[in-house]
């Protein structure tokens, strides 16, 4: 099994999480998962498009994958939350 | 060449856009495009999402692809704007 090294995105300036994925890629890494849900999904994407285009040529996506994520919900009666979710992989 | 048609995501409300896309596979298309841009890429894989878990199970996503678009600044001295795009390929 290969360990990948993930990248998770939040509320931080872009970057901070473009800077995160170059140091994994420098530190010997030959694949950087970069995860995100919700809103933080759109600021996942300009992290692998800045990693890509503006510091790391050799960088490639090797896949991405959406989904769901389900919030079962707090007091009965609730209704649960669903929440997207995107992985990107990128692969030097 | 085949012709494929396209959803572009705004700022309605999510279901208009599954509506749009469960539509236009009612209306025989193999093959529906979610595109969008910046911030409304995460609300486009919200419709994937739904159009493929709650709506049509039968529709599977046969590719997703990201991108960059760049603005060319309309004042000399600006610098241009980066805005990212994604597009998400359903399949029946």
């Amino acid at each position: 099994m290969t360990e990948t090294n993930a990248v998770l995105i939040g509320k931080k300036p872009i970057m901070n999480y473009v800077l995160a994925c170059i140091t994994t890629f420098h530190g010997g890494a030959k694949e950087v998962s970069i995860k995100a849900r919700g809103r933080a999904i759109s600021r996942a994407i300009d992290v692998a498009e800045v990693v890509r285009h503006r510091f790391l040529p050799d960088v490639k996506i090797k896949s991405i994958g959406i989904g769901t994520d389900q919030f079962l919900p707090q007091d009965e009666g609730d209704q649960a939350t669903n929440v997207s979710t995107i992985e990107i992989k990128l692969i030097r």
